[in-house]
């Protein structure tokens, strides 16, 4: 029943293929570091930390089929510019290799140390889970993007186990419709009450007094916890500030990049036209109309309330204090 | 080369199929003003102005086929409940036919009128539109939301045609897409460079200092200045406000309603589920998800910069002198 995102088979890293959901569930298989790279690329897999563990089980792939390491390592790091697990993961399984650990351990350490992150995120962020609470999410942050359990959907689900009743806002989250699509697949799938919304509704819902609170998830939180998300997120955590609802952001310290002093310099990736113009075998733009996509969009530390840790709440200006976590915890 | 939204001819309203855009230019054919109520609800036509005009054609078309005209106009103000412009031009027409007035030629008077007043916004919005101005603009205000010419694109055509360069961001506006399937169109066939964006996109490129202005529609406008329009119109006013851009919504002064003091009256259209689990053949949602979707929401007149309107632009404050227009000009 619980879902599992990525695991490793033999030699064969094994995923859920979120291309096909919600229509269907099928296993993509991924026989080397250049169907990993493909898995990550075109979003077979997606959300920071199920790519941070998809990264993990390819290294330890490559040390099985004989592979230079530091070559899959830069090939796996060009997959995808935004998301900073990814290049956390990749440096943790160089490390580990460097160390003469068995990379397979390694990187099923890594994977379940990721899944208690993430219900310690649901522990933390339940302090914060009213029952009847009414909470706005916007993506997927739920087991589909983490290993299992999920962040942004963590306490929601921890609210669930502890008998709560909650309802969740589901922003569909164009262009990829990941909320649509996922989101709303892991509610359904667990019995939790929701509503698909347009992105466009979410202010309207807010601005009613619908919304009690929002969680999202994040690609890459800068030192001073400005925040790299899914496009939209900005938009939604102006329109929380402006109507005086708390907006968290839920994210383990894998996410955290402490190199980074603001959230300026976090690249933010443009993806393929074809996510906008089309959704499967429907156009939806004139051919001659040119496309702005880009994934991702960053929202100052002002607009979030707090961000729901692995280590606890904390506000952007005890961030801080999660290096420890990252120098003495994972990364030793 | 000029589009011209809706026309009669004999005893046929004609409209433009907009559901089929931009993928096929088709002419609907209304009989009879069941089919013109069904060509309204079903988003044959839409836009508040477009609605206007099309019902006063159906009231005309009534009058030729010797219907009782309180109940085709009770028919047609049934169709849609937030738009103003539909009740605005109903009244007009039952007016026109208590003065004994010829009502082919009241309607054909009305739309030359609807038209009139759209380019009339153009020349004062122009006074906006430098130089190479990038405004986003919501949904569709063009053309096809009105008789021809357009509400919010009124001045981005006037500014076209003093020679400025423009730059429009359209949102794509979910559900219906009517930013990337009519906006993009228009604005494609006439060369006004112009990118699609998702509508989770907006709030990026503003907080990036890429957009100078914003134009929407509206369908309806209260006393105080409270717009309804397509949802996601308030999240963009929120935004713009944020980042300091000048919000402006054009509108004739069809789309007041006098006899509502606040914007919290308006009611608020919602549409079928289907609008947001579907795209064409293509399912978006879990079958067993459910969905919410309010087809309009309302922007507080304090996020309006200025209402731009046939008799100028008008701070919320100095809308009270339009009443003046609508007793002493189209309804007399």
């Amino acid at each position: 029943m619980e879902l599992r995102t990525v695991w490793l088979e033999g030699n064969v890293v094994k995923l859920i293929d979120q291309r096909l959901l919600p229509g269907e569930y099928r296993v993509f298989e991924a026989r080397d570091h250049k169907e990993v790279g493909f898995a990550i690329a075109e979003m077979v897999v997606r959300g920071a930390p199920a790519i941070g563990a998809t990264a993990a089980y390819g290294m330890a792939q490559a040390s099985l089929q004989g592979r230079d390491l530091e070559e899959v390592a830069a090939y796996l790091r060009a997959t995808r510019p935004t998301g900073h697990d990814l290049f956390f993961a990749v440096d943790y399984m160089l490390e580990a290799a460097g160390k003469g650990r068995d990379l397979v351990e390694a990187a099923e350490a890594y994977a379940e140390d990721s899944l208690e992150r993430c219900r310690a995120m649901g522990q933390h962020g339940l302090s914060l889970m009213k029952d009847g609470v009414r909470v706005l999410t916007h993506c997927n942050a739920g087991a589909l993007a983490t290993v299992g359990y999920g962040t942004a959907l963590a306490p929601i689900r921890a609210a669930k186990e502890a008998g709560r009743h909650v309802f969740v806002f589901v922003d569909e989250t164009r262009p990829r419709l990941q909320g649509a699509k996922l989101t709303a697949w892991e509610l359904e799938r667990e019995g939790i009450e929701h509503a698909v919304i347009t992105d466009n509704a979410a202010g309207l819902f807010m601005a009613r007094g619908e919304v009690d609170l929002v969680i999202t998830g994040a690609d890459r939180i800068a030192a001073n916890g400005d925040v790299a998300n899914k496009i939209g997120t900005y938009e939604k955590a102006v329109l929380a500030k402006e109507n005086g609802i708390p907006f968290y952001v839920a994210a383990p310290v894998s996410t955290f990049d402490f190199g980074l002093a603001s959230g300026k310099d976090i690249p933010i990736e443009e993806r393929a036209e074809e996510e906008v113009r089309e959704i499967g075998r429907e156009a939806l733009t004139p051919s001659g109309s040119p496309v702005r996509n880009p994934a991702f969009d960053v929202t100052p530390a002002r607009y979030v309330t707090g961000y729901i840790t692995e280590c606890g709440i904390l506000r952007s200006e005890n961030l801080h204090t999660l290096q420890d976590e990252v120098v003495g915890g994972r990364g030793k």
